[in-house]
């Protein structure tokens, strides 16, 4: 499992048992080396000073570059050792040769940490790339905490460092840490996040990792208060009694979600030329990673969906399930589903259902489990009503309530309206928070959209509207019924096994 | 497998060895019954009237109402048998009660067929329900074919006929036919088909199938010549000899793709009040799909996808294929996928990878395949160039491209111009036809997109835009790789079986 990676040069937590997360995470002072005083430039560098510019980076940024100069009215210092008092953080983004002489500047200088953005070290293949790669494990050894190389750096919401190129990331805070290997993941996951309702602790994007990687980092996100739930996207791991031994005690306090790259022989070949990092037999994979109870993802929407769950849901397990919606065969579809993952979707009690009878629309409907509402336009307070009956049954533990907005369009059409002022999905997202709290039994809203062409360009920004507003009440949103049983089923199994029903 | 259904009401072959097809799906004379004329009436008879009227019907359509009156400056017909010459096709959408006595008068009227709309019979479980049923069913079985009740109808782009409510699918006919047992799924999928890219030669939505079902249905597009591909949504069947016998029969024609609802036993539950038919085991359905060369789909998404890649490309097998993107993530998922499928993805001859390294960005870049070209906006004529030189290797028989689009976002905003006007979406649909021409060998598009929050609309839109000019190029375009490899499995398994390799 640990492959062929060089012990000597690998990190290890003695090594580095104070290292300052803090002024890596929340610089007061950081250094950009390699932004360029030239107009148009695009290069690395430029494009984060910009972006972390843009994001509103909290603490003092310092541009550097040997030729000086000036960019958006800063002075561009010439040298690290030329910035006035203690920095925190520094950015390289600088052709790989000169990296290692930067890097031992900032050591000189006193810099807790530094990211290095630029590419062209081991992940090559080559001695040249070998050897610059070692000189900056030698350098880190000697007291400076090093992200990358070959990596997009670190996000993150509360200070206002981001990704590169992630000017437009949120600023808002959330309980879900990242770490990943591949940069374009980490930047793409980022944005996904963004919309999807995923909020953010950290996201690390460390590229080769000659110095801090997985399973350090899993170690201090493990204890760090602002993460809740640690998802990774790892292709190769340095050590795997580390990584597992470490994913173990993480997996004690708080889901850890591993999607793992290069299971398949094309896979790990397509890993050596990307991360240079060893891949691994997907059945060990598979095995261990349930052993140390931590849930395996396999794509990244997968994983995006298992986050969200984390995220917004208590940790126990959901072993049975109402299902409320407009239209027979979502029902059906959501059964076969639930069966599959192993939840339950039990009839109601009959006393129930004929509560819930007086709500529906007639003929078509039905208020077995699942609920049919037939009509897909039923008004907020009579879902309510619904949502409130179905959650007397004892067995029900959570409800998913499958909205079919799109169906507002015809109504926006006739009546001359947008289908924004005609669609009630304000309404609905807080009548259904009204549910939950009074019920204390979760809500997953899914929002399916068959309409998704030019002509309907309303329809989507009405389902990303919507979607904000359960969210931002805290109800899970899903695009798809299937996606979003699959990510309570995650729940379950991690919660079942943490004992925590 | 047949269940408790009565086979006295069952449809065979024999009974309707005549049953006039071209006066169902394309009629000259039209009648709705059920139009009203209040202003405002949202029944679905007026809903279906205007949405036959939007789409552009071809023929001559007659509303009727025993109230008679006028609609949209159109005489209603106060009985069937008032309207003057031959009526080839009905739409009957009135209370349930009404429809046996109305359907009798169509079948003394010589129309060829109806569809009921209405609800109100077997799928209610009551006494009174099926009586009504059972009653269709010998109306029927005097020589007029019934399509329904509990439906949405109809859909065939070339004569105008639509599905309530389906004013705005298209009217561009292609390869797809789709039965389906639920009116929503078949709506849904209509509209998904438009913007994926999925053309139809009929959509039929055929509720309980009193008359007219699967078996029979099968059997005809099995024989039609507009369609290439057949596709359904299942969720009981009345004869499972006979089903089985029928799509035996049409795989050695044409794909047949299956999606089977209510496998589980709570799905099964849920059939019974949605469509009143028997479900089925899970194991008995999939091992008899199997055995007849059906591909089973386990959701409406992965029904559109299956239905794209039969669509669009040849009937063989893909064994080995490359894969070409930026990131080089997006390699090592694709390969882990491909192989989870069955599917190669072989390094590429040393001669051909040199002449690729031509045409990448360093350092980051990898020919090998999948070929990372680690940058997303790799100019269309490289882009070109690069598929052309890996579609020289031999074991390559398909190639998949993952575009990144919306990294044009940045530059967009940088050069201060819209994203639609950044991005070369259109040179890379034509090089992609140039090279899809040259070789023989298909492309298949990815774009996955990340950015879908309010503040990236812009995105969205140009990805829409995107995958028209892909389509309208006849190279298939799929949101992410998973999908677009698992359809390409799906196309194997087919092709295999049937010995085209």
């Amino acid at each position: 499992m640990s492959g062929n990676a060089k012990k000597n040069g690998s990190p290890s937590k003695t090594n580095h048992q104070k290292t300052d997360y803090e002024r890596i995470f929340h610089p007061k002072k950081l250094a950009i080396i390699g932004v360029s005083a030239e107009y148009g430039s695009t290069g690395f560098g430029t494009n984060l000073f910009r972006s972390i510019t843009a994001i509103g980076f909290q603490g003092e940024i310092f541009p550097v570059n040997p030729k000086g100069g000036t960019i958006d009215g800063l002075n561009i210092f010439k040298k690290v050792e030329d910035i006035p008092g203690i920095v925190d953080f520094a950015v390289i983004a600088i052709a790989a040769r000169y990296v290692p002489k930067v890097l031992e500047e900032c050591l000189k200088k006193g810099v807790a940490g530094v990211e290095i953005l630029s590419s062209g070290f081991s992940e090559l293949g080559t001695e040249e790339g070998e050897e610059l790669e070692q000189q900056i494990k030698n350098i880190a050894a000697k007291g400076i905490r090093v992200i990358g190389p070959n990596c997009f750096g670190i996000y993150c919401p509360k200070s206002g460092l981001t990704l590169m190129p992630g000017p437009d990331l949120s600023r808002q805070s959330g309980p879900v840490a990242f770490l990943s290997q591949s940069g374009g993941i980490a930047i793409d996951f980022a944005h996904t996040g963004k919309w999807k309702g995923i909020l953010f602790s950290k996201v690390i994007s460390f590229g080769n990792g000659a110095d801090l990687r997985e399973a350090e980092l899993i170690n201090y996100l493990a204890n760090d208060d602002e993460t809740g739930v640690i998802a990774m996207y790892i292709e190769g791991i340095h050590d795997g009694d580390d990584f597992f031994r470490e994913i173990k005690a993480a997996a004690r306090k708080k889901p850890v979600v591993v999607y793992k790259g290069g299971l398949s022989g094309a896979g790990q070949r397509a890993v050596t030329s990307h991360t240079a990092s060893m891949g691994g037999n997907r059945a060990i994979w598979e095995s261990v990673l349930k052993q140390v109870n931590a849930i395996q993802v396999y794509n990244t929407e997968e994983l995006a969906q298992t986050c969200l769950a984390f995220s917004l849901l208590p940790q126990r397990s959901f072993h049975a399930i109402s299902i409320i919606g407009g239209g027979g065969a979502l029902g059906v579809a959501a059964c076969d589903t639930a069966e599959n993952f192993g939840i339950e979707v039990p009839p109601l009690a009959t006393s129930l259902r004929e509560q819930i009878e007086e709500f529906l629309p007639k003929p078509g409907s039905s208020a077995i489990n699942p609920i049919d509402v037939a009509n897909p336009t039923v008004p907020a307070h009579a879902l309510k009503e619904i949502l409130l009956c179905a959650a007397e049954d004892k067995r029900i533990e959570l409800q998913i309530f499958v909205s079919l907005l799109y169906h507002y369009k015809p109504y926006a059409l006739a009546m001359k309206k947008s289908i924004n002022d005609v669609t009630p999905y304000r309404q609905l997202a807080e009548s259904f928070r009204e549910v939950v709290d009074k019920t204390g039994k979760p809500i997953i809203v899914t929002l399916p959209n068959p309409k998704k062409g030019l002509a309907d360009l309303d329809v989507i920004e009405l389902i990303i509207r919507a979607r904000q507003e359960f969210l931002a009440r805290g109800i899970p949103v899903f695009d798809e019924l299937h996606d979003a049983i699959r990510a309570i089923a995650h729940v379950n199994a991690y919660s079942t096994k943490r004992k925590i029903k």
